[in-house]
């Protein structure tokens, strides 16, 4: 698709002209909705449509261009996408498919039950188009394979500068951005890329064998999205080839499509990190945002309620010694927050996949310093507290004592957690979540009360 | 400078490897070293160097390739460059500094004490490079003025193809990625853009303006950069022309400086969620990790303190019924959880700056019917396993009111505080950090024992 006029100054959505704007729909103003949107990024104009339910938003859709029309369904999420093609025919789908790149394409048939997928790929015009986008279908979407799209430039070694600028020619609505042209043998086995650059200062006689950079970076089908964000991000591209197992050019990814994995992991991190189960977002039905937050809830208070029955073995030494009980928040909280810490520096160590030669045991050791440290400086500060405060010595004792084995016993197992979710194949992120900071408050209390046990004397 | 030739295969880093690395070092084995590094790419390199220590990268890095080691010397982190750094000379820097595209070489300036970089741009030879690294330095890190790099390919729009080409092959050298040739009048005011796949297919003596695309998205110098990475992915663009605020074409910034942006971005916010105060990685000293955990630790037990001066006030109820100490740690957390689910989601919404047309009336009404629903589906679980576990029928009453009073209290503070710090120009994830966590440890045992204290009776 051609890249579209853009203005200057980036769209601002104000008030007002979505308030015109609903007026113009209710009259049906052709004219001024075409009007409004003259030079205007498909991406505001999703932004836009946002702002209008399902029946209106196809109406404006129906009278702009079809490009950009094709452009807004992809972006839109996915919700609101799917509300809209429950209003389309399979045939107007597939006049909207044939017009987007095949990736964009296979991702949004992907989310269509099979009868409708079936019935709209065989409404394509285009032989090729359908074939590239059941191509793509094959693979899962989380893998180079289902990122990547089938357009771009190939050219033959053997072929002259003259060749490949023809086949750009050929292909220049099909390929929206150039940014080199994949160099192949006979069998469209990869060889290595010719920069746009070298070919536009390159004699039109010249032949590619003699100019095209020999070896360039590829991934394979199979490999899973995070691996071929690290990749781009790590050398830089702004597009990867794809290539099969035999090394044969089957796609592109470009760097746009990583920006959207990258952005989608942190938020899946956020989003792991608090507790919620699912890819909820404020404007979600209160029932889905119910249900991803409740079975951690329940998780977090199954938790509490067995940290009731343990303090309730103390009962009678609380009831002698009530100020025992005024110290659980402050050892349950430190747990918790030295936990936290401490797995969020072993998840970041692992998602910057930083190559650490150091040795677990000799990682563990440099926790235990810190842990060591940290756990003399609050056990310090909160015995003098106490005794400030006018707390009887042993009692400030006994909570010293007990913070500063929190703090190594939490800082302990805030390391080892997410190094063992990860070898285990789960998101290493989960250690800061609640499942675990429950754990760790369970922990906290068998430590502070078996502590006060032992120094009381009971 | 020139892209580099890069296997196809990316390179893996093995132990074997760095310790035959080692022993080449140790024997000054300058052939075997400079062999093994034919075709890697500078970033696996990198990697490779984070091995040894600094002198020894230092004779490693002498070996190699001027262009090479540049790419490497920019690619290292702040700490390790900051090292190396300090075993050069100035005139040695500079032969670095001129490799490099200008806004790394402002970046690597910006981090050494005036004097030396004062020396070091002194004795840089090519004085148009020094003074587009100078011109960058008047701009502050975070801003798209620091971001951007002067390296790109302007055309006046009367110019033809053929001058364009020439203008290529003039700076073919300085520009290493072209993804468009920005378009300016005799002021250089930028007009717009024309693509390189455009000009592939146009004719030598067509002329700019003919077939430029008028109008195109830019960015002025002093937008934060979060605006830039938004704008960037918003547009899918792979580069952003930068002007001034007359209009006048200033630079580019290209997509890998920004995929950087948003990785630091989460990994900002993962800190903040875990209560970490600085940019601290695994491989930190023990006093930079203490420094960065410490304070919101001891904020986090000042809270503690303060929780248990307020639980004090209850000591006699406490003797009396030992069993309300019970539930401190399931209210306490449950809050917690509760809070930090609310202010995830709407940090999300202010992450992905989603235009929320809902008034925050509107907004805090399903908060509240989510916190609501949420709150009964807890109280009646928590209400009905102390009565199956023989708890007095009186207490069940207390800790079911007292849950779901928190959970309604810690969704409307988690909810509340994020859009508030937001509109403070404060980082919204603090909302999930410890600051506000212990708040709402606070929060929840107030409203614990508040209940507690009228259904009892005392």
């Amino acid at each position: 698709m051609e890249h579209l006029e853009q203005p200057i100054v980036t769209f601002e959505l104000s008030n007002e002209f979505v308030e015109r704007l609903q007026l113009a729909i209710e009259q049906r103003d052709e004219e001024f909705i075409q009007g409004a949107f003259i030079g205007v990024p498909p991406s505001d104009i999703t932004e836009i449509l946002y702002e209008f339910n399902t029946e209106d938003s196809k109406y404006v859709l129906d009278l702009l261009n079809i490009e950009v029309a094709a452009e807004i369904l992809v972006d839109l999420d996915e919700d609101e996408r799917t509300k809209f093609l429950k209003t389309f025919q399979p045939e107007e789908m597939a006049i909207y498919i044939e017009q987007l790149d095949s990736d964009d394409a296979a991702d949004v048939l992907s989310e269509l039950d099979t009868r409708t997928r079936e019935e709209v790929i065989a409404a394509i015009t285009k032989p090729e188009k359908a074939k590239n986008i059941e191509d793509l279908l094959r693979y899962e979407e989380d893998v180079a394979g289902g990122l990547m799209a089938k357009e771009l430039i190939k050219a033959n070694v053997n072929w002259t500068i003259k060749q490949c600028i023809e086949e750009i020619r050929r292909q220049k609505e099909n390929v929206e951005k150039i940014y080199s042209i994949y160099v192949v043998d006979n069998n469209d086995i990869l060889l290595g890329r010719l920069p746009l650059k070298r070919l536009i200062l390159s004699d039109d006689d010249a032949h590619v064998a003699d100019i095209y950079e020999q070896g360039v970076v590829s991934v394979e089908t199979y490999l899973p999205e995070e691996e071929v964000a690290d990749i781009m991000q790590k050398y830089d591209l702004e597009s990867v080839p794809v290539v099969n197992v035999k090394g044969k050019l089957s796609g592109r990814i470009t760097i746009d499509d990583i920006v959207d994995v990258i952005t989608e992991q942190a938020e899946e991190e956020r989003q792991i990190m608090s507790g919620i189960s699912e890819d909820v977002e404020e404007d979600d039905s209160i029932w889905m945002l119910t249900r991803a937050r409740l079975p951690w809830l329940v998780i977090g208070m199954a938790g509490g309620l067995l940290g009731a029955q343990f303090i309730g073995l103390f009962e009678e030494n609380i009831s002698l010694v009530p100020a025992m009980a005024f110290f659980i928040p402050l050892i349950t909280a430190t747990g918790g927050n030295v936990g936290i810490q401490s797995s969020s520096i072993v998840v970041q160590t692992i998602a910057s996949r930083s190559f650490i030669s150091d040795t677990i045991w000799r990682r563990l050791l440099k926790v235990l310093t810190v842990a060591i440290v940290n756990g003399i400086a609050l056990a310090a500060i909160v015995f003098g507290s106490n005794l400030l405060l006018g707390e009887e010595l042993r009692l400030a004792l006994v909570v010293a004592t007990a913070l500063f084995s929190v703090v190594l016993l939490a800082s302990f197992m805030g390391t080892v957690t997410p190094i063992l979710l990860d070898k285990a194949g789960i998101n290493p992120a989960l250690a800061s979540g609640p499942f675990i900071t429950t754990a760790n408050d369970l922990l906290g209390l068998a430590v502070y009360f078996s502590i006060a046990h032992v120094l009381y004397n009971f």
